[in-house]
């Protein structure tokens, strides 16, 4: 019989999930009591704060709703959504454009629009050009580009509208150079929902939750690795501190004036290329096409 | 500005909470964030098994109820309750009596009875008796000692009556000599409950989800660090194998036929000494009257 302390305790445990049939599963589970226990051992977690814990997850499980995911809002700002989309991108077999957050507005029913065509019910505020290209810099002609963003005050259709009033939100089909061009206003960033636990934890850790102005893109074409990423404006204020670790510099662009390579050269213009990696085993799945339904890739509000 | 992967977005994370005024919380969290990311970084964990990881702990959050805390037993099932309460014995400024689990069964306002009396409305099978020491070996006359257990289909009252009928459970008195004995049933063990997502991930481990049969003792004295813990019965054919790692050997009793010391020679006895450390700063305080009340100490089903 073992004498279960805090040293015995860990492999006790581990010894009654060894015969896990999915070898996966066994190898997630062990390494997550391996490195739950040493969090424990080394904050030294007292009954008292261990309970704390135990009615915060609950609370955040019991904010969840069909349209709010606040466990995802949490693994966001912990930074383990970003984090996993790191890893995502590690196991790439070629280099590609960084994954960045889904979100939770994504929706996989946009309108297709023609190239040049404006997202916007508003008038456009600015141009999004240039190409889809391979890991070898080879145009990917057809490439299908999904986008969607929020308007010029921070909010999506989704949180003004019903569903069935779609803004913001637009699926292009690349053209036969990789080309892409498409008119649209400028997002504001905003604070994510803080009603909830995880505003709670925010708030005591004197964050200010906001999220960078961002413009988020999913693109896709046969034989690649679906690319889910986002560009940030450097010219927000909280471009240096997204409260979800979505920023990273690869993604981070500006709008540029009188830019003579623009098609709507009268516009503020942004170009960036995105570079789509070749298809691997994983990774290559669509995400859910409702807004309630979480995606596959990790999101933030 | 960071470029943020997956060597940089640990220290991201902490420098963003770094502004946290309570300064346990801000070592909790940075402690926290550190594990967690080690996890996700060597199991290599995909956006996939992220979000069944976000699934799961979605629907364990909203299996809870007043009368139920499904979280607790997820912390029960992977060694964590059990970890938490090592650390707490650590902690004492004395050797003391290990601690158990609380369970999800106490209730402070049990019936007082005299020493001798049966906690069961059935009949007494067996008898408990010893004393209540200090580290010194002293007798702590006086110290109140609470019992609650199943009844011998491994039940408790609260599972089989309403809470206006209480049974087997009781606070008894210690007399002068630090003395105890008292009548009860012989408990069974039982499975815990299994029809929520934590009982998905035992049957995915293939764990029987069986716990030993086990008796509940809470034991205080003004001094002393209050003490929760259980004596298990050997002969159980789950003593090894405890679903939430509650048993220890030195909590391992059994009875025995025929004991002259025993204040019931004609029932079977379990002679056990409970030891209570000195008070310290912490764990000094009572749990909750409620049985749907999470208890400070930590629980199991």
């Amino acid at each position: 019989m073992l004498a279960i302390d805090e040293n015995t305790i860990t492999d006790a445990a581990l010894a009654q999930m060894s015969e896990t049939p999915n070898p996966r599963l066994k190898q997630i589970m062990a390494i997550l009591v391996k490195h739950l226990h040493a969090f424990a051992r080394e904050a030294d977690l007292t009954p008292e704060e261990w309970l704390d814990g135990i009615k915060f997850l609950t609370a955040v499980g019991q904010t969840c709703t069909p349209y709010r995911q606040e466990f995802i809002l949490l693994s966001d700002t912990l930074g383990l959504s970003s984090l996993i989309n790191a890893l995502h991108d590690r196991r790439a077999v070629e280099h590609g454009t960084k994954t960045s957050l889904v979100g939770p507005f994504y929706r996989q029913d946009s309108p297709h629009k023609e190239l040049g065509e404006c997202i916007a019910e508003s008038n456009a505020g600015i141009c999004i050009y240039g190409r889809v290209l391979n890991s070898a810099g080879q145009p990917i002609p057809g490439a299908s580009i999904q986008i969607w963003q929020t308007d010029d005050e921070g909010v999506y259709d989704l949180q003004r509208h019903d569903p069935s009033h779609m803004d913001l939100r637009a699926t292009f089909t690349a053209d036969a150079n990789g080309d892409y061009h498409l008119r649209t206003v400028r997002p504001l960033g905003y604070m994510i929902p803080l009603d909830g636990p995880v505003g709670d934890m925010i708030r005591a850790q004197r964050r200010h939750g906001y999220r960078p102005a961002h413009i988020h893109f999913m693109i896709g074409a046969p034989g690649y690795r679906e690319l889910v990423t986002a560009l940030y404006l450097r010219k927000d204020d909280h471009i240096n501190s997204d409260t979800v670790f979505g920023v990273t510099d690869s993604l981070v662009t500006e709008t540029v004036a009188n830019d003579p390579g623009s098609p709507f050269r009268e516009l503020p213009s942004i170009r960036f290329d995105f570079t789509l990696a070749a298809a691997d085993a994983i990774g290559t799945g669509r995400v859910g096409a409702d807004p309630s339904q979480i995606t596959k890739r990790t999101a933030s509000h």
